[in-house]
């Protein structure tokens, strides 16, 4: 294992390189202008693939970005690990925020800055040089090792699960691990339990079958921005809680054991509303921040649009409307069971006189793994080794919807072992990732490996 | 006045092709880019002026858009009217719901078809064409005649109010004629006596420092496009009401004779619904549609937008929202007081979480004219004899800020005479106007002058 570890520790600064050079490629999957950059990302994996040694190359689906597969059978007697990582990025709007070009990953204060960097590139890369300095020093392989690695991620993931499903025998193994999650902060290593799922809908409303003057028209009719900012604020309430009936009929109540254990976790609101800048934090009475945003439910506009929006007065009452939302969810709610009910909501409270449609653009399941499991354990003790720390054991508040296709449809439990952080700013501006985290994942994951296999 | 009539008679084509080439000038004044495009606009109404043979042809300011300014004084003994109008025109988006090129000026239907048709280039010709036909028929003009045209009405008159302020003699008149406002239908000539002011907003709000990962943050903090939902829906009841204290309390009630007056009028809510194509109407609980959207006050969100509005789904929460929002305005309401509520409200109502700055960009007092005038009255005959049908006197919802700064810097009352139709999409896309009224226009402001002497 030494031999190992030196390796990864010798070539540190060609780890960087090469994650330069991922990072260098427009990968962003919801762009239909990038769908050559996706290839080129795709083959970028690839490349790396053979260059490390591994078997079995290949693209696994024929509709939407490669998914690209590939594996190091050692012993039909070793346990095998299962490797995830979406190599799909964000999209990098309002692009004069960022301080350094989005593809560039510029190194600065210890970091990489660029799209993709802790989301999700920098952290599957790590699996990728685990394996390599196993490969490269000659030293066998622990484990059996197969990676799958999406485009798609961003984008709901549309073809895995159907790709899974086709290939349970090829992906068939013990633990699936994914570097997807952030730590708990700077210098606490964190394992994930539980992730929220997603519901996301788009809802056009049309009031006027034309523009009209303000002037001429103010007072007569719904404006389809009014009944939208209605329709919108009449979601909550003023206690953070969302009032479409039903919403909560399936959540799953936390244990007394989890809110204690929670309480335990250092969260200081005040530094978290320092760092944001807010004068005051905002959402569901009788929940702490770290309960609202990784155990609880929420609903969030992620963008609002319509009428006029340039330079000056433009006195106009729209014909349209639109608004994006979505809502995070937590087991056992499901996108099918939520859009159900949002839609019998809207059918109640939009007026009649404003016509719309509602179209789900994304949804994934929420996920929960047995924090008592063999992989979790094993993961637990490579993090305490590498980071001379337990890990914590937290509920994460972003969505990665495959987890559950992944323990439902190969039967393996889930580790989510994250080396980011909440504040490297994935899916805003500036996004980074920090360089000794990304060094330690490497080292993690080689240890990982080495102590799953005497379980 | 019979070699006049016929004279404007017989030239009616040659009217529509000037009108086509005064169309096809790009004159959006809220628009940088068509900064030169506004300079050959006033160069073209100098040139009309100084092919006519008017006298005293300036540009009165030297700052903003130009004031073009002309005169025929043909006797001290007879009564000067002064003719107000704009050539500049309110921006042509969305531009893909335009049948015909916003510029092109074409004809189909009886109608010509441009950005500015009726709003106010084809209005404001129609007293060049009067004042012409006299001239070129050597008919002695029954009137002094006065012009000012100016080209940033449709961003709220900035340069126009010191500039009369400062020209109160060269300017000086007995009745000053604005063609700026809609016909009661198509075949109901109309005088209006009110018009509705103009206070318009763009409210900024701040939430977070950085737009943040809705599942990492999603339940934390307040959404700025939440807050701005929540405060744009809080601004009306289900009533339709404004709920900005003392919104209403300079509201000039309306006198039981104006409202039976109002009930005379023609109005078919069915047919106006179905003409904007919706289920049902909306507005101040207690008035009619005509008094709503005439001699009440009213709030509209203008635009809105925030966080992502691309294709797809970016889960998102945005640091940033905007909207512009405007209320209309009666007697005796004014744009600086109710500048001073909306600020007291905004600081009552907006969560301590969310930073904002509300910047007024346009205002515009209420007008109101007494209906028993001579100019009024000498305006209505010339409709009756024009139309064959006595005009109806209006309220009307649009804003004309500088009637009101006219009437007070120049002492004389304000005739407002209005050729065009509030079906006719001005400010929409395919505006247009009617080529039977541009004509009837000519012939009113030709018989107005003739009858206005005889006072």
């Amino acid at each position: 294992m030494q031999p190992v570890l030196n390796y990864i520790d010798s070539n540190s600064s060609n780890y960087i390189n090469e994650l330069q050079s991922f990072l260098s490629i427009e990968s962003i999957s919801s762009d239909p202008e990038k769908k050559s950059e996706m290839e080129r990302c795709a083959q970028f994996i690839k490349d790396k693939f053979s260059a490390m040694g591994l078997d079995n190359i290949k693209v696994l689906n024929e509709e939407g970005f490669p998914i690209v597969y590939a594996d190091k059978i050692v012993s039909p007697k070793k346990p095998t690990v299962l490797f995830y990582g979406h190599y799909d990025v964000q999209p990098v709007d309002p692009i004069d925020l960022w301080t350094s070009p989005p593809f560039s990953g510029e190194i600065r204060e210890g970091k990489i800055w660029a799209r993709g960097a802790t989301d999700d590139k920098g952290q599957l890369l790590t699996h990728l040089k685990s394996v390599e300095a196993f490969l490269a020093t000659s030293t066998e392989l622990p484990v059996n090792v197969k990676f799958i690695i999406e485009g798609e991620e961003e984008i709901g993931s549309p073809s895995l699960p159907k790709t899974i499903a086709s290939n349970k025998e090829l992906l068939a193994c013990d633990t699936v691990v994914i570097s997807d999650t952030s730590m708990y902060g700077e210098k606490t290593p964190s394992i994930t339990y539980s992730l929220r799922g997603l519901a996301y809908f788009q809802i056009e409303f049309t009031g006027p079958n034309r523009d009209l003057h303000s002037g001429t028209f103010g007072g007569a009719v719904m404006n389809p921005l009014q009944a939208m900012c209605d329709l919108l604020s009449g979601m909550k309430d003023k206690n953070g809680k969302i009032t479409i009936p039903g919403f909560y009929d399936d959540v799953l109540k936390l244990t007394k054991a989890e809110r204690d254990g929670f309480k335990k976790l250092k969260f200081s609101e005040k530094a978290y509303m320092k760092e944001l800048e807010v004068a005051e934090l905002f959402g569901e009475k009788g929940f702490s921040t770290f309960e609202r945003t990784g155990a609880r439910p929420s609903l969030e506009i992620n963008g609002i649009w319509g009428g006029f929006t340039g330079q000056g007065a433009k006195t106009v009452l729209p014909s349209k409307s639109y608004a994006k939302i979505s809502m995070r969810l937590v087991p056992h709610q499901t996108p099918k069971k939520i859009e159900k009910l949002l839609n019998a909501y809207l059918k109640k409270v939009v007026p009649k006189s404003i016509k719309y449609t509602c179209t789900a653009l994304h949804g994934g399941e929420p996920a929960l793994t047995p924090i008592d499991g063999k992989a979790i354990q094993s993961a637990a003790r490579a993090m305490k080794s590498v980071f001379g720390k337990s890990p914590v054991f937290t509920r994460e508040g972003g969505s990665i919807p495959i987890v559950v296709e992944f323990s439902r449809l190969l039967s393996a439990p889930v580790v989510l072992m994250g080396f980011g952080l909440s504040t490297e700013n994935l899916h805003s501006p500036n996004e980074h990732f920090d360089l000794n985290n990304f060094h330690k994942g490497i080292m993690c994951s080689a240890v990982f490996m080495e102590d799953f296999t005497k379980q």
